[in-house]
């Protein structure tokens, strides 16, 4: 690697990419990158030749050798690269609309994520980046795996059960985000506290924190639920506070996915007041990013632009820059990410994936214990992660009865038989999409 | 135990009682009970006297030496017995409707047993389970407590964690009627098959079945989800079906409460016409309860009348008669009851109750291993332990923020205000039932 | 199977077969018999139509109609057979004297089954009963394999971990002797006590005992450790007593063979010496064969002469009868028996076999729950497991070092040299019977 | 602890001290000491004042503003101190030269850590450590107690199991001194390898070495028995080598005291040889000692005399400064110490004391998670645990039978009646330091 190093940008026309960018650049005295390859395909080319020639002035600005290349061809970019990046979306925002409208037309949160939306799009993820491992394992078998692309924990589950590539991290912004949001909130600098976080991927939990040393998590929640509010929340979801009693009880600061399964009726309605609006998210971000792709054009732009961070995903550039230098530089920072339990959690299987601290070492990601999860929520975690294994099963049989057993057990969904009717459309909404489930259906 | 069994019967006023009396008399011979001790409280004294009366003609026509004494001194009953019997409703029925009614008020289930009204029935009854494990350590200590009174798993989970007495069985009719549903299903006796139970009360499964000693487990899913219909119900629990690739993927037969959470819209719907038409449940079981004491009161009447089978109970005197019948006769075969898991269920807490195969031996029910529970139903089981605990801990502590906790992570439940708010409002309705939370609130 | 049963009996030249042959004329009724193959190979054929010869007048004294068949042709018995049972010994006597003389070269116990000459029993049989295995899946798929061969521990370890074959119960005489033996010092019936057994082959412990009901281990053990002696040994193991506070500090019964492990120098003394006045186990055994045989010769005896009792492996037959006959009848009763723990003992891998109380019905062993093993053998529990774990390894791969590990971590070897040695020279000698170690010396 | 850290040392009048001294001098600018009280007992009055000056001498010639308070008052060393670290000998090595010569007479390795000597070490030493930590609860609530003292495994898990004192951490000079060897062995710089460590206290392993980020495990372990030889051991363990197929297959490379279970009876006659040659362990340490002080008294001396490095504690002095300046500066990088296991290694009772790799953050260490023991060792590693936390229970308790008990469960013991005696021998030998005994013998 002594000769600077190679990155592969699976989806290089996301919006996201100049924030990636900006990150090498930063870092770039610790971590010598070389060349830059965004690969995208053919229906993302004219967005990659747009964030791809901002990247490049970008590059230029900085004054830095580091060549971007842009391609479409990505067994190319992944021959020898020594990190892949995946931040690809299986049918583009279009494919996301319909995971969000279609469940509503149930009554149902659609939820990209963990969901049944996240259910669709971990059927239309997981196949390729398991195809993207596949290539890995040829082309460039020392490289890491860096995956963006939700549902995180889903695909990292997949890719852990059903693919022979060990090196694989799946990466969120959400616990970086709530560890900002605590030391906002204790009026300290970040590197003052320590978040103990134990969970999953969207499902994750700030289960204690510390505060040089001394254990401070009875205080912060105190500060959570007292007059300045439960204020730690996720860009992309309205934040509906939580009643101050459970929340102290709780014990903990969850991340604002859990308002999908302990606010569900509330979300719901709040979701078909917005879309009423404002249609679903996915289409309030497809308005953000066509703003942003005609920021891009602009010739004379050769920085991130600030209007980029009100985008849900903050952070996450961030995540993924610290993970690779972390990685390429053996430092033996802790880190949140997604990977193999082998104990750290002891509820959940060894063999699955969670979202817990690690040590970043030049060997991978070294999880440290967090022992059980606390009865409130083992549960709930338990069966997220049940909707995670089933359904990545299900990506990669195509299997409609494991798709339909999926659907039922979300705890998002209300009956066995809107699961069937939502599934049932679904797939033929994404048929396209859905290869595997061709010949079974 | 030469001189003949001395029976106590904690809420011996029950409509049950008859059941039982015809159960003991059936086994007279291996199990020469000597006395059965009615006991009730002041105000179910009424129905105590009336029961007791057909008691006594049922003993008297079967012509045996069994003595029936009716108390309201409780520890006067517990004295030297030999078993103990729990049938008791604290509140009565009148309670039962506010746990079903005020929850249907927010567009919830009440649901006795696991839902927000199983909480509040909890609540109830766990602080006096534990006042009568305290006195039975007193005056019976070698005694058994077999527990029939809902919810079955929370109160044994009780007991196990919060009471010094270790001889506690809790029992419920769930497995003995749906091992004869699969029987009749399979048209085979009883007796030539094997049904592999797993789970908590109220959310168990018949995970493996055998005929003759070959796994016919997906022979009897294809008959569940064949034109025969998935038949296997709980006459209490109305039959909405199952999507057939849904229950043959979930590959084990379900209690019939598994309709609650993954039909629970389906089900709420149900309910809410039930409602409008009949009342709720408890107010149709009152109505059938009023009709069995008038029943009861015929003197000529000295048989267990037909019509009691009718109620939701059936089966529950011969799960608690055989279970006591082995235990006294060291009879070592196979029942289904609520016992602590020590491992049996790898997934569940060794200490805490499960409902599992066990041998019934004369030093207690010792289960049979069944491994991990499926990883499609895990989660949701998880997560209904996750509330008992939680709830029987907020009834022993009274504590308002873990009655909170446990209301808000209870699956039915659907957001945390409405929870407050149900929880408010039970609180009140309910509050000379529940002292412990009395200088707490 | 209403044609009446067929058993085939691998090894049927052995001095135990009157025993079973005893066992099954006594439990015809349950249990009809139609045919016992008696299976041995060219070595065995005198011995095989002495004791063979002897099965037929018994059969024909107790004038019932089964067909005693006797053959070398394996297959042949095995087509279309129940239940098979084995109780062959590769290399006959004469390979157990080199099992037990070469270690005592090097100051180390042989030990048959846990150790060294143990871990050369396994590398023979392993291989044979794997191929048992596999014939059986293709010539008696629903057939059960009862296997009585030493290490029985480690041959049913072999099945569960390296064959598809998923009936297989491994036997012991242990716990049945233990158990008769504490009832006589209870000096009551064994039906009256229950007797909690939890380990592995030859490495069991009674960890509780209840006598009608009630634990009675500590006044088990006082009896023990009392003036009356610990008199419960097993036949084929000199009882040297114990430290009487140590016995009653552990508080179970262990099995002799405990001795090997904490008595070791003092077995040792005591082997030195035997084997200077009598010779080996092996060559004891070989007299008492000799003379058994004698007797078999004589065609007026037609019963299991008394002479066989003396012999180490009483109450064989029995514990084989009884659980062919529970499983055939669905009997449901409790026997100790070796199969995969499943998470009945909830230190070992649930993967692996263990020995502990099942419930025996008509598809097969259920292990009964016996959660953790007590802090003061856990330790010494694992680390015989890991002996079978690693010698199974070997005995399938042929691999040397594989083998050189088991030997050096087995508690009765003194050292990695010492092990090195005894391994190269009990390879050599046992050369003919260890083909999968050919190629690879 | 703005104005400068306490340090209290107990047992500082060791030989030891000196190193420590200039480790806290080498540091001084990361962790700015202002006050090292050296705590030791009247016994140990002339030592103190020895060493003591030249810690003095040590600090002067360094021009730091750390006064070194000399003091024989524990309790005025102990308040409001930032650590207490333990060095102290209970019975000096008066005590530990019976711990290792009374086993010979019975054929048996002494082993002042897991072996009788260590039984007895842990007997004296226990009751007065959590005496320490009574009085620090007290005293000084918030400091770390950092345990050199021996048997530092079975200290650790009697401070987790019977104090209220959460700060501790068990440290030994083994991993660091194998790292370091494992590093020249590949001829490269430490901070290019991580060694992942997993067991117990003088019971560990290096489970998988990464040079660069990539595994390497194979290729030390070809290099360990290749012609270089497995040159890795602690200067105070003789190196018999190992058996070059049995380490191979081992794969890891494991502390040189397994040399006491794997090489038992070539230890043993080294031991015995050695013994007749020079004397004990602890008589050659006298002779070392003495002369150290000699050296000590040299008021010219003023650094820390070459020659303490041939004492067997190198690198503890590096451990523990490494240590408390992680946790003083919050650190977060990786060391192996004693610690609670929390699950790390997912064979032992998450309760129990491990040594492993931990995060050192202000909050104390955070374990790695490291997974199953390889099979091979899991057995022995369990059965040391369970000596240790029997022996722990005997310390506390002072029950004679649990001393047995762990006595004879020793893997070094050769059996029950030697146990007893050797138990006997050294309770009369050592009497005066176990008062916890003296009523019960």
């Amino acid at each position: 690697m002594e000769k600077g190093l190679k990155i592969a940008t699976i989806g290089g026309g996301s919006s996201y990419t100049p924030e990636l960018i900006e990150g090498f650049i930063k870092r770039f005295k610790e971590m010598p990158i070389k060349e830059i390859w965004l690969v995208d395909i053919e229906e993302g080319k004219e967005k990659l030749e747009i964030v791809g020639a901002l990247a490049k002035r970008m590059i230029a600005k900085a004054n830095l050798p580091i060549k971007i290349v842009l391609t479409l061809d990505r067994q190319a970019a992944l021959k020898d690269a020594d990190f892949v990046t995946t931040q690809f979306r299986v049918g583009q925002l279009a494919a996301r609309v319909k995971d969000e409208s279609i469940p509503l037309k149930y009554n149902t949160i659609g939820q990209e994520t963990n969901g049944p939306g996240g259910l669709f799009k971990g059927l239309r993820t997981i196949p390729v980046i398991l195809k993207i491992c596949e290539e890995m394992l040829e082309l460039c078998p020392n490289a890491w795996l860096v995956n963006f692309t939700n549902p995180a924990g889903m695909v990292t589950e997949a890719v852990l059960r059903y693919s022979n590539l060990k090196k694989v991290v799946g990466l969120c912004n959400g616990p970086i985000g709530i560890e900002k949001g605590i030391a906002e909130l204790l009026k300290v600098s970040v590197n003052r506290i320590y978040v103990e976080f134990s969970g999953l991927n969207h499902m994750v939990f700030a289960k204690r924190i510390y505060l040089d040393g001394e254990d401070c998590t009875e205080y912060v929640m105190e500060l959570m639920t007292g007059s300045a509010g439960n204020t730690i929340s996720l860009k992309n979801i309205e934040d509906l506070g939580w009643e101050p009693e459970f929340l102290k009880k709780l014990g903990m600061v969850p991340i604002g996915y859990l308002r999908y399964y302990f606010q569900t009726s509330k979300m719901l309605a709040e979701q078909l007041v917005a879309v009423e609006n404002e249609g679903t998210r996915a289409q309030v971000v497809q308005r953000v990013e066509r703003e942003l792709f005609e920021l891009y054009k602009d010739e004379t732009l050769a920085i991130k632009p600030p209007q980029l961070e009100q985008r849900g995903g903050a952070y996450y550039s961030e995540a993924a820059c610290n993970l690779i230098c972390s990685i390429y530089t053996d430092k033996r920072d802790i880190q949140t990410v997604n990977t193999q339990n082998k104990g750290a959690i002891a509820d959940i299987d060894p063999m699955s994936a969670v979202e817990v601290n690690c040590v970043i070492t030049k060997q991978g990601p070294i999880p440290l214990v967090t022992g059980e999860l606390p009865v409130s929520i083992k549960g709930l975690v338990q069966q997220i992660k049940s909707f995670e294994r089933t359904a990545a099963e299900a990506a990669v049989t195509g299997d409609y009865a494991t798709a339909l057993l999926a659907m039922t057990i979300n705890p998002l969904v209300p009956n066995d038989t809107d699961a069937k009717k939502m599934l049932d459309e679904l797939l033929a909404a994404h048929v396209e999409y859905l290869p595997q489930f061709k010949n079974k259906l």
